[in-house]
């Protein structure tokens, strides 16, 4: 599916880690769509070296980039801007991590200051990217921003710990700063709230496997892919939906409204 | 704007009375994307006459159907194959009428029998649209089907009446309907919550001007408009959006997220 | 449990079928903490007689009444009025039926006049009782105003059919009848959604064993049960809740905003 | 009002400032419905000497404690058991604070260690409650605990700014560590979500004066009084609402849901 609907865009995009991530497939999609971006994650994120593949095959250039630090990003939109000879049209903040998860600590027994940092790093830095695109005049017209999010937003997922806060932040800071940049540009910022899905990131977490079943028997379409999530992305920076915003996107083929599925009846019945 | 996002697509309309409707500039961008459909609105909406000028520039069939009478859809969705070629992929429901709105009766003066006709006219048709739809097998796979609604399915504006229980009622088949058709033929059903429009149907509630002020003065974007609508459901009905179901999707400008904006504490202030 | 929380209040119960529903916990303890109150039901439920041991229990009175006759709960509130030697400060709203679901017809095969009968019965029988209650001026102010409602307004369970667009209907009713109650009388109109109860009425449902275990494990304090549920009504109907109104409260051990529980993952882990 | 639905409960009540304070108003009625509680705040806000005056008027003791400090919970924690004589029944945290909204900062030009500030006093504090409460084993079977939030966790008010994040992320703490609590004690844990209340705290921010009649218009009932706030509160420490949990309890006379109300329609057509 191509459709030129990002012909003349420009944007960034953060998060691409490797071939399973959601930013990775939005970068080749959005590419074959006709748009032009950089490609950012942290410095120890693009050690990791497949990066460079991506941004071949994208003809984009790669800005490394820590999302906590004002100074990065500074770095980040002036090059950005400089490298597409303009302003931008869209970013994509792909970004979360937990160290109260990573090293397993229970939800009773976190440490405070890995708290902050999960914050920080998975909810502050969206605004940090916000502030910094608004403080450097990077924003076109009627262009849109969007971060990934999960309905742990909303409901209890007992493993999923203090990203829950996390993401309850990146969601508020969409909508505070959606009325802002509304008001300034034009410009609309919404969160899409997308099924587990099978990245990197998301297969780290314990007992991931029965959950993702779970999702899936408890979605009537299914958990959506990566790919699928990719496609919505190009949808949401497209002209075609420039008045939506201040919005938390379910992308999660149907599981925030379904009560219980007959899939999941018979597996309750076994 | 035209990317043929919908090119081989074939779908039904519902509800484009002139030029004002949001379903009539849906049809017309929906022709320009590459779409092909049927035209359709009750007899009586026909006899005005508008709608042939629309058929004609879209090169649509137009067939009269009562959205209450399960006779007139089966014979729309039997007669859309015929005429089209094929099974269907999208719909757009786009109906609504309350007999105590237009005959000006209080909320706490309702004729009952008008309420029900509120519902199964606004609310329960869709139902019927849908349930007709899998009676004649007539969605492909990966279809999409939509209807419009109103922000007054979750919070109260006087004015609306009983429209607010048909709001609900519509949203809510969307989310049961949705469910159903996911497992028998990955269609997705969602509702759009659409600004106040400046349509026929719309400016005709009582202090309807300043209401469409105040909404535009609480929305950061402003009032989406019927075009900006027509965009959005191109992008609901085409192949980017396929694992997003059962939703109600707010395209609204940000009103629904906004508690109060500058411009409202301005004119309060005056 | 008893602290006369409503000492000298009078007021009007629907809906007490047998010793197991909500509303005959519900009388039985508004009788304990002092309350005055006519007990009401359609006349064929009232055939089965169980409900005057409970009025001799309560020491009240039984005035039967269909909730979708104007005439029937015309005579049910003058009667209470007069009965009790006043206006009423508490009406619970407890009634709910559909013919489809008690017919075994499939949610894509729905009987239309059964659909709308489902609506009348169990949504609109509440506007009916509160355009009566006003238009027979019996409310005091600062009157509390209940109807049970289930979350099937807001997800889908398949085998509540077409209850769950009664359910959206009866929450809208709430909100939009609460506004016009507020301004007239300082009433409040809410809905409490309740979990799943071994009630008479809920235990009719296909599945229901499974079901109920479901919502069970997935609700970290379980199921709430009916007595539980009494209790949360007489708080609503008590002076200490008299700003909260126009809302649909979660009585339900934390299933709403549960995404999925250890017992959950234990279960399908098996 | 007084009928004892607090007897022989304990519990701890943090952030009584003054007699405008709802935590005040808090202690206060539940002095008279028979609780027994330690008053605790912070050493600066304590330094202000007036709690000495509530603390007399309830037989209560007064624990200084930062609720950032682990150390300063933990010792306020073992101290009230003792004092008390025995476990906790309810806490109620009543805190907020926002350095870049006293010091004026704008939403685009954060300053990000006083963003960090904002969430660990008025979000992570509620965690850290929770957290020793759990760790010093202070809570009863059944006992309830709340957080006062506010509607900017949901709809953007911009002179909130940050603080919209910190209840955001407070009231996702409630949902998490409320799954916690139910699971290991039975423990409730929600928050309520208040109208604009004219204490000392509310009333400092700018232009609250248009904003709290604002509010107060577009409320059915008016806006809820710090009083009935306090009333609500007990009502959620008492023995009526054991199943509720892990919710955000809007107790706003009705603001949540009102689209529009005719006083504002009213106030806008002048």
């Amino acid at each position: 599916m191509s459709n030129n609907i990002l012909k003349g865009k420009k944007g960034i995009i953060f998060g691409a880690l490797d071939e399973n991530s959601i930013a990775w497939k939005t970068a080749v999609k959005a590419h074959e769509e006709g748009a032009e971006f950089v490609l950012t994650n942290a410095p120890v994120a693009l050690r990791m070296g497949a990066i460079n593949k991506l941004a071949e095959q994208c003809n984009a250039e790669v800005i490394p980039a820590d999302a906590t630090s004002i100074e990065d990003l500074t770095n980040l939109f002036e090059k950005s801007m400089e490298i597409l000879g303009g302003k931008l049209d869209f970013v994509l903040h792909s970004i979360g991590m937990s160290p109260n998860v990573r090293k397993g600590k229970e939800y009773g027994d976190l440490n405070y200051d890995w708290f902050l940092k999960t914050l920080d790093i998975s909810g502050i830095s969206f605004h940090k990217v916000l502030q910094t695109a608004e403080k450097t005049d990077a924003m076109n017209e009627w262009g849109s921003i969007l971060a990934l999010s999960y309905i742990a937003a909303q409901r209890t997922f007992p493993d999923y710990s203090d990203m829950a806060q996390a993401k309850a932040v990146l969601e508020s800071i969409a909508r505070s700063y959606g009325y802002r940049f509304a008001k300034l540009k034009n410009v609309r910022v919404n969160t899409i709230s997308q099924s587990p899905t099978m990245t990197t990131a998301g297969s780290g977490v314990s007992g991931f496997d029965v959950f993702f079943d779970y999702a899936h028997k408890m979605s009537p379409l299914g958990n959506a892919s990566s790919e699928d999530c990719a496609n919505y992305i190009l949808m949401m920076f497209s002209d075609y939906t420039r008045m939506v915003t201040m919005q938390n996107l379910m992308h999660d083929g149907g599981f925030s409204n379904s009560g219980i599925t007959e899939d999941m009846v018979a597996e309750l019945s076994k």
